[in-house]
């Protein structure tokens, strides 16, 4: 895949549906992305998290489009598409008929039940060791039509039902999935929240040895269909490196939070130590459809002893400047208080992180691209939106704060704005230079960053004060060297 | 105890504080009651389970007053006040002790953790046999100070935490607080939540033959220190009776249900079918501070092939009809959407429950008075008062719709109301006549009712038809005998 800026946008909330979205892409936004990562468009795309508890995960939702429309929208960019790995809905055909008929169904030993998980029972020890998202057990009651009580595996929320990824059945409807996306000519699959999906009694039942093994095997079902895996952990900066050595892509999650220590907190130690550590094979990101990753930079949550990319001060300091830089309503989004489903991370657009200075925003943005990888640019960041506090208090979820619904007439009017307009510049300057297709020599100290790309002659280096905000670029055009402020790339 | 009619009401709610209730009780309300149970008033008395969650289960909050205005309360009428037995607060000194200190606390071995429970692990089956008041598994991890991390048995919300009543710890807790109640003059004890107290491994562990030992002791120890004991247990009806044969008195809680069946689906047979088998040793009531029990006259919730008082068409028909004659007010207040903590019962006001019908009403009153058994009246329904939306709005929590917070204007304004002038006739009415000492005959069928007492040559007949409302009550007087329609009592 050409190591173009990418987008990753709902269906329905920039463009309206599917064709819309094509739409958009074909001219407003013409030229300007390789790639689009789609977030889920199956039935319905509305549930209770937002696409990611699909009842069919083999169709779309008509109220989107058809598998037509993903097939053309895959004739022009690179699709990306989400695969949902861990868990179906508790509305799915195929959990309603395990309720209907239990052990008669045919389904019966795809959903992930306690005793399945733990045949001879569990004990605290074991219960505690497990390493969840969110606070409490993750089981949840379930009634047969027979009266039978179960208890099912619930990573997530009571309404998404975890499957046993290790029964025959599960493993049929995971490649029957599979092979539909493929079929419409998607080039890159995203295994959602694929660190949870093997649960091994004793074990934190998180990217263990086994989920390895698992990754490894939808991998290899991928890869018959000529798609490429990227794999979705939000974890330990230590073990992400582990699993960037082991699968096709992962995400640099801990790039947003190091980026805003560094514009926050004016200094780029810690960015310039995990520059010189990070795995290359990544999609970079300052913002994505969830809220700002803590758990990324972190100490070891399954050892604290382990420190992380930022200490506990740092981070808590961190935290506190994103809430005052947005005048406080990423408090408002953030926490138990706004049903989050993580409670480790910050839910805020990235331009009211960042207290909506437009300099700044674009050096995020600069420091992103600049960084190894494939870049991805969120649709709310691409048009430097602000926190959507009445969409918040519509739905009380607080990442919706971060998931507005634009309007054309919003689109249209935000891309006549300076930082947008800046912004769709460096993105064709990151598009086009030849040296980006070379090698990056990072350096800095305190508050100072260099980051230089060069292949052959060609050459583009960002030198940047993260106290002051301040950002020149260099490059080589037609055989000269030219200089200018980041927002006065031609 | 005197079979007179009490009244049961939170000390804040009715009069402000403590003196202030005792001020009610001795002018506006001078003789109608001859027992009053205050809800806990203990520090705090607003936690999140309205009192029943207190910090110190010792200490009076000052906000309401002191045990001296417990005393003084005591002695001017039988008084029942809640001993919690099942749990503390996760706020208690206690508990706090024991997180900071963990076994090196002088608490530890008092709370109930998952390996305290079950030292050998649990079984899926094991843990879908607990008998439970709502979904999802009773168990919280905390995390203590020196990071381990516990999981602890939390039977009600996550901020009550069971304590383990086999422990010497939580036996001389539990004595130390009956006693500190017993000094203030209090006359009886209400056991909250005592059925779900003792957890047996493999067992529904609600209301278990050692759930009956345990009460025996707490008996016991409330009798050596001259105080009654009331259990309060919502169970399938013939488990009550049981129930009733081995403790002090119990509440009849299935009354409430089939009175309003009677009134709303104008058919007495199960009330009548429920005054032939249930205990006499009973409060009998029909508004509490708690929601309308369904569980109370359904099915056997651990074995459905057992039928309740009511099929489960009727039970259905009459969860609609209450909503229907609430305009729709309960609805708000119950199930899932409004954070109950019992998923089985309705909140509405009983005056709503009988769309606000004053005859009706005051018929549903005369049934309650004329069963045997001690008459306990709740503050909301004294008043007649309505659904408090703008509580439940404000609290989210759906039994606040039956918790109104009532001004002395408030209340001198109710007071003047014909329904609830014809009440406290009612009860005057209930206190002073004789025939009440003596036995009850309860005789009809479809919707006829007549209940008559006699007691040597007095009589107090109530001759009602649950179709039209219409009641008439003929009683012995100065050696003749009157009959007035039940609102045109002296």
């Amino acid at each position: 895949m050409a190591d173009r800026v990418e987008l990753i946008t709902y269906a329905d909330r920039l463009g309206g549906d599917l064709p819309g979205l094509a739409h958009l892409l074909a001219t407003r936004f013409a030229g300007l992305f390789g790639g689009v990562h789609v977030l889920p468009f199956f039935r319905p795309f509305d549930g209770a998290d937002a696409g990611f508890d699909p009842a069919d995960h083999t169709e779309v939702d008509a109220r989107l489009g058809t598998w037509d429309d993903i097939a053309a929208l895959a004739q022009a960019h690179d699709l990306t598409v989400d695969v949902i790995v861990n868990h179906v809905s508790s509305s799915s055909p195929q959990f309603l008929d395990w309720l209907a008929h239990g052990s008669d169904s045919e389904w019966d030993g795809m959903f992930l039940t306690f005793a399945g998980a733990f045949p001879d029972g569990a004990t605290e020890d074991v219960l505690m060791r497990l390493y969840r998202p969110r606070p409490g057990l993750p089981f949840t009651p379930y009634t047969l039509a027979d009266g039978t009580k179960r208890l099912l595996w619930t990573t997530f929320t009571s309404q998404q039902v975890d499957i046993d990824v290790r029964h025959p059945t599960t493993r049929a409807y995971l490649r029957g999935v599979i092979a539909r996306i493929a079929a419409a000519g998607v080039r890159r699959v995203r295994l959602d929240a694929v660190g949870y999906a093997v649960k091994t009694p004793g074990l934190t039942s998180f990217m263990t040895a086994e989920t390895f093994r698992f990754i490894d095997d939808v991998t290899a079902w991928c890869h018959e269909q000529d798609l490429e895996v990227l794999v979705e952990v939000h974890s330990y900066y230590r073990r992400q490196i582990e699993i960037a050595r082991q699968v096709d892509r992962v995400y640099d999650f801990a790039l947003p939070p190091l980026v805003l220590h560094a514009l926050l907190a004016h200094d780029a130690d810690p960015l310039l130590a995990w520059m010189a550590i990070r795995p290359t094979n990544a999609i970079t990101v300052l913002d994505t459809h969830d809220g700002i990753g803590v758990v990324d930079v972190g100490a070891d949550g399954t050892d604290r002893s382990r420190p992380g990319l930022l200490g506990p001060d740092q981070l808590d300091a961190l935290v506190e400047s994103i809430h005052d830089a947005s005048g406080g309503t990423s408090r408002l989004a953030t926490g138990a208080a706004a049903s989050n489903v993580d409670l480790y991370q910050v839910n805020c657009t990235f331009y009211d992180a960042l207290g909506r200075s437009d300099d700044r925003y674009l050096l995020a943005r600069a420091l992103q691209f600049w960084t190894p990888g494939t870049p991805q640019v969120y649709y709310v960041g691409l048009l430097a939106g602000t926190n959507d506090i009445e969409l918040l208090n519509r739905t009380t979820v607080g990442r919706d704060v971060n998931r507005h619904h634009y309007t054309s007439a919003e689109i249209d009017e935000s891309l006549t704005r300076p930082v947008v307009q800046a912004l769709l510049r460096l993105i064709r300057f990151r598009n086009a230079h030849p040296a980006f297709g070379g090698d990056c020599v990072v350096d800095g100290g305190g508050s100072a960053v260099t980051m230089t790309w060069t292949s052959g002659a060609d050459l583009a280096r960002l030198e940047a004060d993260v106290a002051t905000g301040a950002a020149t670029v260099t490059w080589t055009a037609d055989g000269t060297q030219l200089t200018a402020p980041l927002d006065g790339l031609p």
